[in-house]
């Protein structure tokens, strides 16, 4: 490996606390040193004097406009990666952007149906991938199917296989219910579509096991038994992420041409602008884009697909 | 304090790795230090050669026998504590027991309406109490009222008042779906039903706080800003209390008359009779029982109630 990768950061809203951590973030020589980050956004706006006169309008137009070129970068070839700073949803629309948020977005970027991408959260311990992400917990159990619990086993197989160099990764899939449903008592998802999802993924060959009891699958995973967990529902995969890697979780979205990382936190108006904001997510976020990129070059010339 | 209190141990399952942790236990010179062990049982069947020849029905009314006796023992006061070993609900049943658990047995027993016990389980980090337990992923949303989570904090303010010794204990209470709800975008039982049990608990005076995200209320306790969790379901509170203190999880129940702790597993026949099973839950509860005991006796003279 010859250069440092190049990381496209986006600034986020401009009156959140996008502009505050990415000048921490990139004061601090250890990231200097692992990459040659380039910031997407207008710099006049990184003077929370200046951004704090915004409209919604336009900082939902600046969030947009730096989240689409930082995209064409990537998918250009220009940057290895890219690392996104919080957005408002109610700015972004302000400024004409219909998304409900950054993967929609990036998906339509990209050119791939939203269903096809998905959320992976990774800390030094633990690695998720949600199969339901923002849904209430009376619908989560209606809404898992045989086919997005596979989709989410397919998606999760390439991408360690692709972004982290895994050739034969070992994931393991959350049942829903507790203890697994315990042969249907409390529960029928398991027999219904996990386990079929789970039988479909192994006939490709793959090392998938499961579903596990959720109360002890990610104690496992930790122990070194999985590389990752297939969680079904928001707070089963979080709740154990957050437990163990609280400040260090990194947002990773799958499925999608390029390396895209994320903070794990929102805006922050009320800190915003007071010197206080904490970089410590978006530093982990750009150490992780920085980890997928070097993995996809040591594999092959930079964006030569 | 004059003596190490009476602690009374039920044999489980005879055919179960019961009899097994208990003698491995017991043979610890820190638990001798620490308590009087009383073990309720039938001596005969803590040799496996025996036990082993055990049918079902046998196994379900020597594992029922003790769970009664140990239970008058506490309730006339000749035990500080119990301390239960797993059983077989299958084999309880074939022996004219027709109890789901020993929750509703022991209640049962102490003529308390088992809609007024609660199961907490308990670490060295994190201490969880549930509002449902057994119940499938789809049906919480629909079992949570107002009633059964207000009646959840009514009966864990009262324990860490009289177990626990807490005065004001901090209560956290979890909220059902991710990020809270998000003002109602991914949910609404928290301001259904959560929020106005919260706003009663407060009414009488007890420091409880919430609903809170389920996705970092359990890291802000370890890190001390709580007592205790209240979770709305079985995994939200045993996914971290495992992740934290997967070998030293007690489960205590709660609202019974007396001192009740558990072992945090089931029989495991498949290991049973092997000399292989291993006794650190068994160990916790004992100590969990000891140091509850141990409260309860500095505060007013044994069973005067």
């Amino acid at each position: 490996m010859k250069k440092r990768p190049i990381i496209g950061i986006t600034m986020g809203d401009p009156k959140g606390i996008g502009p505050e951590i990415i000048q921490k973030a990139l004061q601090k020589a250890s990231i200097r040193k692992l990459c040659r980050p380039v910031v997407f956004g207008e710099a006049t706006y990184f003077d929370w004097k200046k951004s704090r006169r915004l409209t919604p309008c336009q900082c939902g137009k600046l969030s947009g406009f730096s989240i689409e070129q930082a995209a064409h970068a990537c998918l250009e070839g220009y940057v290895d990666a890219m690392v996104t700073a919080p957005i408002s949803k109610a700015h972004l629309r302000a400024g004409g952007y219909t998304y409900p948020g950054h993967t929609e977005f990036l998906a339509d970027l990209a050119g791939v149906p939203v269903q096809d991408v998905r959320m992976m959260m990774a800390g030094p311990q633990l690695k998720v991938v949600l199969v339901t992400i923002h849904e209430p917990i009376a619908k989560v159990a209606s809404l898992l199917t045989q086919r997005n619990i596979f989709e989410t086993i397919r998606i999760t197989h390439q991408s360690l296989n692709n972004r982290w160099g895994l050739k034969k990764p070992r994931i393991a899939v959350a049942a829903l219910n507790p203890h697994a449903g315990e042969s249907g008592m409390f529960g029928n998802e398991e027999t219904k579509v996990i386990v079929p999802a789970v039988a479909k993924a192994r006939r490709q060959g793959w090392k998938v096991l499961g579903p596990y009891s959720p109360d002890t699958v990610f104690y496992r995973a930790i122990q070194g038994e999985f590389d990752v967990v297939i969680a079904m529902y928001h707070d089963q995969g979080l709740i154990p992420l957050k437990i163990l890697d609280f400040e260090r979780a990194v947002n990773i979205t799958l499925g999608l041409p390029f390396i895209r990382t994320s903070v794990d936190h929102g805006t922050a108006f009320d800190i915003a602008g007071k010197g206080v904001a904490n970089p410590s997510s978006l530093i982990a976020a750009i150490e992780t884009a920085v980890e997928l990129a070097n993995n996809e070059r040591r594999k092959v010339p930079l964006r030569s697909e």
